[in-house]
């Protein structure tokens, strides 16, 4: 449907109980007026007015009747996730991806390519639109673009949605993401971090359901990790909260990509296990690897981790190696942050559970017993769409945010 | 005056927007009802109501006439701060402190006094109760104490106010600290970690004003941090956060008083400075530390802090060397929690400029740029009444907050 403009009107004092309301029944914690009622401390009356004026805005339908629990029973209220359309996308430093999502983070028309970070923002958005496009065009008449939400391999102000001294992404420092987008699909646009993007992802629709504090670690070709506290994102003064990649592990003299010497992502990372196992591969160490470099193809984290998987002692220990450091890193972090559940996600991190349970054993000899005694630490199963489905949640959230009822046009333009 | 009750059968519905009001008076950032309906988003009309009944319960007051934005002028609201009494105490390793505080945190009738935490709950807590009573025989019949706050030197489980296998406090462990409380002064109890009450205090009326994303570091006789994040305590999952005295530097075989090898404390603490500047007295390294020794006087933290003041060399790089580690230590954790202040505090930070120096260079050399542009580092001014302070906003965030006015007798007592 389009957008809905009957909540329009509303006195600003009524928009947070109704936001209350929406939530309630959007986080499946109630499907009945009466749940409602329970869960957010609302008066009937309140409920019954706030849940019409949410039907009749298209946000939420009526279904069957519920369970009774002894008068007439009550009818189930359902989060019409169909009525919106959200435009998302995830950058990565050598590929594009694009989906349609509903209101819910279900997602369709999904499409990825290979592309380059550092052609610059100019040629990336552009493709990216030109995907978006596609979709749009495949819309019915009666569905609207509610919002867009992109999440990028780097530092960005959520404010304003701009990159900030992006370390892998020349020539976008400070590029106007939201105008690009803005501009042509006349819709609101939030862009964030891409691993904040995959945290809010995992606290939406993942294994961190219902946690507070959660650290979730993506393990790629780079290294980072998205924060949250009290159930929420912290984003940090800058924006860049979370940069465990960039932080010195031993006296190394290896150069990171960034610039600097010894960063944990050039030990651990994915370029980092292409890098080595290109060497073992060309020293003969790695049998696995020594036939992928006298066969000409590339060495890339990929293949020195199904080498390892298929068993490559040189290659499994290569791998074991980057568990090890990462497992060292986190658990400083534990002993400040004490979150209740660490999620590992990206390629490097798919290995298996040899690779989970090195992170594991090193995190716990490290860290702090009261910090660690009901930790969990797990591999993230919905790591290939957290991504995309959190950046459907991020623009999502805004647009039914109180703030943002008050001063859109979801409520503004129809007397 | 006695704890409100006119605020009694308020509908839930109307506490948010209650709250909201007060808060909004509260915090500085209205005075006057326009301002307020400006600074919540409310109708005029609610505000009004809202304002009445603040003012019929005792909590918000009227002023003189503020400034006139052309109609009439408008009547100054003023949070009556001196309604009701909060007891607040902080326990150190060696010291309890206890006030009077009003609810805006200022405090009278101070008094501090040594005390040992590891002679237990029952000794030390009886002690505390003890000074909270002389403060309430003092006042005044129409005064009652509306809640008791406490912040303890190990990690809380704030939910239940009960310490969590704190690591200097024998005995401790488990210990329902609210309920030696509530039962002796019939008001409401909240319990939290030292350093996260220090944080609390900063952050609403000390330099940490206005910043959402803050570290404020204690080095006393140990080392502990509490975190800020948007602008509330991030306290972690077992309420552990901003341990960072109990982490590794170095290779180095120092056994700590928590039991393991080479922790931050154990280096850098005040309890690791008494010990090598009792070593640089004997061995004469440090001459005026070695009066000390000579003359028998104990050689504290302290001690070694002033003659560092005074240009004793050696006692001095030792200072440093503190300064530096700690330094160190923060650089990592810069670039994970990205905040825009760290506040250093306690006796080893007050050395002086020489000492903040030290971490600061420390901070910068290590940690990411992005992380560090706009970052400042700062001692903190109120360090002495910090935690004091933010004993009793814990205290008063908790009573004035919506789910505690709808549970409480603060509006169930009166129909």
């Amino acid at each position: 449907m389009k957008r809905p403009t009957s909540l329009s009107s509303l006195p600003a004092e009524q928009i947070e109980s109704l936001v209350s309301v929406l939530d309630a029944v959007r986080s499946g914690a109630a499907t009945t007026r009466p749940q409602v009622a329970h869960q957010t401390g609302l008066g009937r009356n309140v409920v019954t007015q706030r849940v019409a004026q949410l039907v009749s805005s298209g946000l939420l339908a009526e279904g069957m009747l519920g369970p009774s629990t002894g008068g007439r029973a009550p009818r189930e209220l359902r989060f019409r996730a169909e009525a919106g359309v959200i435009l998302v996308a995830e950058l990565g430093a050598t590929s594009i991806e694009v989906a349609r999502s509903d209101l819910a983070g279900t997602l369709t028309h999904r499409r990825s390519e290979p592309a380059d970070v550092t052609d610059g923002p100019d040629q990336v958005l552009n493709r990216v639109a030109e995907l978006f496009q596609q979709i749009v065009e495949g819309l019915p008449a009666d569905l609207d673009v509610w919002g867009i939400g992109l999440g990028l391999p780097g530092p960005v102000e959520f404010e304003t949605g701009t990159p900030v001294s992006p370390p892998i992404m020349p020539g976008w420092d400070g590029y106007d993401v939201r105008e690009f987008f803005s501009s042509r699909f006349d819709a609101p646009v939030w862009v964030d971090n891409d691993v904040n993007v995959m945290a809010l992802g995992e606290l939406r629709g993942g294994l961190a359901a219902g946690h507070r504090d959660v650290i979730f670690v993506k393990i790629g070709s780079g290294i980072g990790a998205g924060l949250i506290s009290r159930g929420a994102l912290h984003r940090g003064a800058q924006g860049c909260a979370g940069d465990i990649g960039h932080v010195a592990v031993g006296g190394s003299a290896i150069r990171c990509r960034c610039g600097q010497l010894g960063c944990l992502e050039a030990h651990a990372g994915g370029f980092a296990l292409a890098r080595d196992g290109y060497e073992l591969g060309r020293s003969g160490a790695s049998p696995l690897l020594a036939q992928a470099v006298a066969e000409g193809r590339e060495v890339t984290a990929e293949t020195v981790v199904r080498a390892a998987q298929r068993g490559d002692l040189a290659a499994r220990e290569l791998v074991i190696g980057s568990a090890h450091l990462v497992g060292e890193s986190l658990a400083r972090i534990v002993n400040f942050f004490n979150p209740s559940l660490i999620l590992v996600g990206g390629g490097v991190a798919s290995a298996g559970e040899f690779y989970l349970g090195e992170v594991r054993r090193s995190v716990l000899t490290r860290s702090l017993p009261l910090a660690t005694h009901s930790l969990r630490i797990e591999q993230s199963p919905i790591a290939d769409s957290a991504g995309l489905r959190g950046a459907a949640f991020m623009v999502v959230d805004e647009l039914l945010s109180p703030a943002h009822l008050v001063a859109s046009e979801l409520v503004d333009t129809v007397a």
